[in-house]
């Protein structure tokens, strides 16, 4: 096919076809891929801001390289949009993180130009550098290597990792860095300052300043002076730039900065850079949400904004008459809140998710004692961990998925010393839309093995609030673990006042005689539904919140195994180790042999899509519950 | 106490006497307590070169510091044997590792100057900016907080995301680098060559070179033309090197790098420093194993080498008349050569522990096929992932207690995307006189929960050699797990021909009709011990090795549960979802009602000892697994 005139995107079903045109017009790509990307979050949703911010890039990239042989690994992946368009998903895009629709991320089975599956952060480089070192062993000097990360990513320890290891590598790699100040909050830390710093030319700035203060003290030496060391100072400019620039350190051939939204500079750039071997970065100052004004101008809010009009950049809300129950990171946002004012030891911790976690609202009113520590799950642990061993209480709060990266120091660092750590796992269970790298599938099997740490999930707002409160008090010791997840509890009114969980302790729901649904966290809820319909079909199910995986209700336990022999449990969480795996432990250690049937997340990995889909199609949602009731009572009755 | 003069080490019980010598006394001090740990170690074993490495320094931050008030955390922590021996634990010192003895590392339950566990890598800044912001929150600005980390250490990303955040943390944190060049093995990666880069000043020579260079072509500017640029190199020196300074790039302050051995200059350069506040880092350039000649010039062998004759340096070996088994680390270093010279897409990596999982092996035969990627876990796993993506095969070999540190790589680089790597888990199970930092108590339950990856474990070094031989067969698709100990196996003659392993297929090892003994590893040996024992008391057990936790064996559960009542699960793991917990989900999935002992890591930590020493404490010792069978089946009577 010929590219013919007019509409370019509709033309371009994959990096072949965009090949066909002439540089002069990418420009035209550029516009047309910002619209589409603009006309389709706004309608369907999906994350926003980071894909407007690389339109040049994706656009170049794929025009320089030859992908798919050339291998991109887009960093985290929000910002792959671009590239899902350009490489053969433009007529499936709208849908775009739906059940069964495409990934919102790049995903290996969903093409080859796909060739790294992301979702988390920090991990291109070590990807993309054994892909380049594979290639060097197989001897194919042509194919090119491309990590782009972003210098919210690049504060992950890991990104550092493999920079040091591609450093030395002599491969064939190239870094770009994405440099928008953002993670999906503002980018924190040292390493931003000095991009900024670079960016701005400071160095060279500062080291200019001095070299004409001294010139003044030589001014002795006559008018000629000037001239010399206008030409020192341009001579040496190359080298101690270089010197002293942090990847130039770490052997990276460093390039740029340049800016990462001039399509035709990118196009020069890149070709020039093809040439040149071994690991080199090219820095590319980028803006989120680029193109579309409210989302430059607010990038946090604009990262994933939901649907919207396209025009006026109006958020769509649903509106309710009466009050809706709150989202679950809010309740933690306000209630820590309420709980610091009172207890002077509390603080808050985030790698990176102040926005997501809503400790923002901390952040904001407690400066001195909120801490974002950006992309750096490891490091907000052991960070909080050392609060701990001052007597602070710190609440390290991360999404269930990430803190499988905080896994050894939740281990090694709090638990084995037993210090009083309280960590928030927010997105516990299915994340929904976000897909498998972002499920919070295993923290209740990965954390109930880890001695002296206390496992619980809240099965409504006020079990968060009394659970965290809890958690501070004085006399409760140790790590303390409170799995909740993404979107909203049950409770409109949700202010309650706190209340002491004794630890350990489970709560009757609901008396029943036939069998006894057994629940951990919000997913309770399903069970309370699944009670009632059983109820309608003359079935009388009990149901337990227990609150905590560890330690057991064992009282609860004994009184469940001795009155029940048919038992349900259901959890959020996989079904392997997890919640009914304890039950099912304490029930063959204390020579129970009730019928158990374990429901929750199955060994497998489950795709993209509503909440409620996820949990039909793992068979815990109501029906699923009412389903395997009836069962049970039914094998019950045939036994 | 007064000090007299004499000897000097046995007068110091405490920092507070060793802070009233006379600066000129503390090289006597470095000189005693240097023999002291000769002495030591060549008795009773230990870690030996890094703690001879950090006298100096030790004795120098006690000195200067106003510990434990002032709070050293101490990187991984096989240095501190001088800060031990220094606060009140000399002459404990001999129990150190021992059972029931002194910890190896610092332990904050030992002592109050051991202010933060450690064992793990790359932690102590972390932590120390934890203390540090702990204390500025409480407004003490007197304190002081001092990380101590080797260079090796540093290559951890942690550490950088500690450094991150550190920068712009106005926290009163100083950061000792104790540069050695050396991890066990020697340090690799770009940060070494920088940091040699910078200690013999080649950015200072190379961008003097480039003035005087260009000052040739200046010539014609006369014979004051030298003098200027003199007087401009001497003055932007201090701000050109400041900037060319990586560290300075993440905003901490750099002093050196300095001698690490001269005690009255690291005295004199940590007085200044105490006084200068925010974050800042001083680089010292030490020898590990200074003042012992052999571990100055063997620096990995004598890490930690065993007992040896002081005054010769003979390392004792016990000599044996016949054959002894090998260790299991030999034996994968062996077996991947074997598999690797006729598979040539197998690749080995390992994170900095060539020697200690005998990688180096391959290193020495295959350089181009085997990465010692430095302390790097989390790399390490998504660079074998990036391998796998081009269609090598990868052999991670990773120590069980630190595969804890690349979790989330293992979930969301490899196993959601179905990579072929191969994970070998050395040091699973108890690690012995290392204690609970390096435990390897935890893999089978986090890692079974995985979806897509197969968890196994060998009983002898022929089935670790068939495992891996089955791993890397082609038609074995997706992600490979492999768990072995430390130590010995039981196989003198372990060359044996490579069979493939049906996965998931278990093995009789001995049939019996009283009770079954499921066991899962090399623990499978104490099982074949404890079922002769248990035949001459009359007792028939069968003993089935199950070499799978995922996939089970079902059927060959299928016909253990429909044969005996009676069944004990043994695993050198933790209880709570282990083994023993896979195995009893299977039974009540499938509505057996066996009465099952599961033998294993209780839910506590468990401390440092001889590995035999710690399975007794935890009841799974071929004596216990012998008590729990005559437990059970009398239980089996009286019911």
């Amino acid at each position: 096919m010929l590219i013919k005139p007019g509409p370019l995107l509709a033309q371009i079903e994959n990096p072949d076809d965009l090949r066909k045109l002439d540089p002069s017009q990418l420009y035209q790509v550029c516009t047309e891929l910002r619209q589409f990307i603009i006309d389709n979050v706004s309608m369907y949703g999906g994350h926003f801001g980071a894909s407007l911010g690389v339109i040049e890039l994706t656009v170049a990239l794929h025009y320089v390289f030859n992908t798919p042989k050339d291998q991109l690994v887009w960093d985290v992946g929000h910002q792959a949009y671009g590239h899902k368009i350009l490489t053969g998903r433009r007529k499936k895009f709208h849908t775009n993180r739906l059940y069964k629709g495409l990934s919102g991320f790049p995903k290996r089975k969903e093409s080859p130009y796909d060739t790294f599956g992301v979702g988390h952060s920090s991990t291109s480089i070590s990807a993309a550098l054994g892909m380049a070192i594979a290639s060097r062993y197989k001897k194919d000097e042509t194919q090119q290597h491309i990590a782009i990360i972003g210098d919210g990513a690049l504060t992950g320890g890991m990104a550092f990792e493999a920079m040091n290891h591609a450093g030395v590598s002599n491969s064939n790699l190239l870094i770009i860095l994405n440099d928008n100040c953002m993670s999906i909050d503002p980018n924190v830390g040292a390493l931003k300052d000095y991009l900024t710093d670079i960016t701005t030319s400071h160095t060279y700035n500062r080291l200019k300043d001095e070299v004409w203060n001294i010139l003044g003290k030589i001014s002795k030496f006559g008018p000629n002076a000037q001239e010399i060391v206008s030409k020192i100072e341009s001579g040496i400019k190359a080298s101690v730039l270089k010197q002293s620039n942090l990847f130039e350190s770490l052997k990276l051939r460093y390039f740029g900065p340049i800016d990462g939204h001039d399509i035709n500079h990118l196009v020069s750039v890149l070709n020039d850079l093809k040439d040149i071997p071994g690991p080199k970065i090219l820095h590319c100052i980028t803006t989120k949400g680029k193109g579309y004004a409210l989302a430059e101008k607010d990038q946090t809010k604009w990262h994933a904004p939901g649907l919207f009009d396209k025009v006026t950049g109006e958020i769509r809300k649903k509106v309710y008459e009466v009050p809706q129950p709150p989202k679950y990171q809010d309740v933690f946002g306000h209630t820590i809140i309420e709980l610091a004012k009172e207890n002077s030891k509390i603080m808050g911790i985030t790698p990176a998710m102040p926005s997501g976690c809503s400790l923002n609202l901390m952040m904001q009113q407690m400066p001195d004692r909120a801490f974002d520590v950006g992309i750096a799950e490891q490091h907000a642990v052991t960070f909080s961990a050392g609060l701990a061993t001052q007597g602070l209480v710190p609440f390290c709060n991360i999404y269930s998925t990430f803190m499988q990266r905080a896994y050894d120091q939740v281990i090694h660092d709090v638990c084995i010393q037993e210090l009083k750590v309280i960590f928030c796992l927010d997105r516990a269970g299915f994340a929904g839309a976000d897909g498998p790298t972002h499920h919070g599938a295993y923290d209740i099997a990965y954390m109930r093995c880890i001695p002296n740490l206390i496992v619980s999930a809240p099965m409504n707002e006020q079990e968060l609030r009394n659970l965290m409160y809890t958690a501070q008090l004085e006399d409760t010791k140790g790590a303390f673990s409170i799995r909740y997840p993404r979107g909203e509890g049950v409770m409109p009114n949700w202010r309650t006042p706190f209340e002491k969980i004794e630890i350990g302790k489970g709560r009757l729901v609901k008396q029943g005689k036939d069998l006894a649904i057994l629940t951990i966290g919000h997913i309770g809820n399903y069970a309370t539904k699944a009670c009632q319909a059983l109820q309608e079909e003359g079935i009388d199910a009990a149901h337990y919140d227990m609150r905590f995986v560890k330690p057991l209700d064992e009282e609860m336990l004994h009184e469940i195994f001795s009155n029940f022999t048919k038992v349900i449990t259901v959890e959020d969480g996989c079904l392997m180790g997890g919640f009914g795996s304890a039950i099912v432990e304490f029930m063959v250690d204390h020579g129970y042999q009730a019928q158990v049937k374990r429901l929750g997340i199955p060994d497998t990995i489950v795709e993209h899509g509503e909440q409620l889909e996820l949990h039909r199609e793992c068979g815990f949602d109501p029906e699923g519950i009412v389903r395997t009731a009836l069962h049970l009572v039914d094998l019950g009755i045939k036994i």
